[in-house]
């Protein structure tokens, strides 16, 4: 069975410039899934009475969600690629029950090689900007 | 309530060169969660009809888990430290059942500024390192 890529999902199909976005929740349920498949149990992130005497006042999600909610846009757009990096600032904290709207912006490509480049950045419910940076990928060959 | 940190848990008592790890198996689970706390369906990690027809020859692990565990030790080592930034090189696939050693090594300080710097990597249980880069974080000043 030969190995199934959707028309306009390979690499020659994307552009400089294109911009692609996904908004989800940070619910509480995704914390502590995190703090278990990760093992960081930050208390920023599982002891709301420690969190609630720090300056942020309550439990912060782990940022590194942000991350991995960013690299899944650019899987849903380009399925099968495969990430060969990626670099991140945390700008702001992000909050449980905050709602990420998570940004991919493709900002090079190297038809040649396959590589595709990204900036990537998250906003809060607010417009607030809480991450950034940019990503690398490898997208597979349309087959 | 006294916020409460631990002694021992200060950036004072960390040193260049300090070097920390943690082991953990990369289950099933923890990809299916990841899957759906991020949104990140890659069918390299979802699919397993289509991963087995790749040259991977099987599902992969989301590479950013291991940044999240990578993560995870400097909570554990400075609890209440926040993430200010990252970046991580993905070297190698991991695969679901793989066993990562996490290793943190402070590369830096600067205890004026509360800001520690470690370089970071992952290796699988043949000694393959898998991911690599750095990080940086805010220590919170002992209370």
């Amino acid at each position: 069975m030969a190995t199934i890529v959707s028309e306009g999902k390979a690499i020659v199909d994307k552009n400089v410039g294109d911009l692609w976005t996904f908004r989800k929740t940070i619910t509480d349920s995704d914390v502590s899934l995190f703090a278990g498949i990760t093992g960081d149990m930050n208390p920023l992130h599982i002891d709301g009475v420690y969190a609630s005497n720090t300056e942020f006042k309550g439990r912060l999600a782990h940022g590194v969600i942000g991350v991995g909610i960013l690299v899944g846009i650019m899987a849903r757009e380009l399925p099968g690629g495969v990430l060969l990096g990626q670099s991140v600032k945390f700008l702001r904290p992000v909050f449980i029950g905050d709602t990420l709207t998570a940004f991919v912006e493709v900002s090079g490509k190297d038809e040649e090689k396959d590589l595709i480049f990204f900036r990537i950045w998250c906003e809060n419910q607010d417009g607030v900007k809480v991450m950034a940076g940019e990503a690398q990928g490898l997208v597979r060959k349309r087959k």
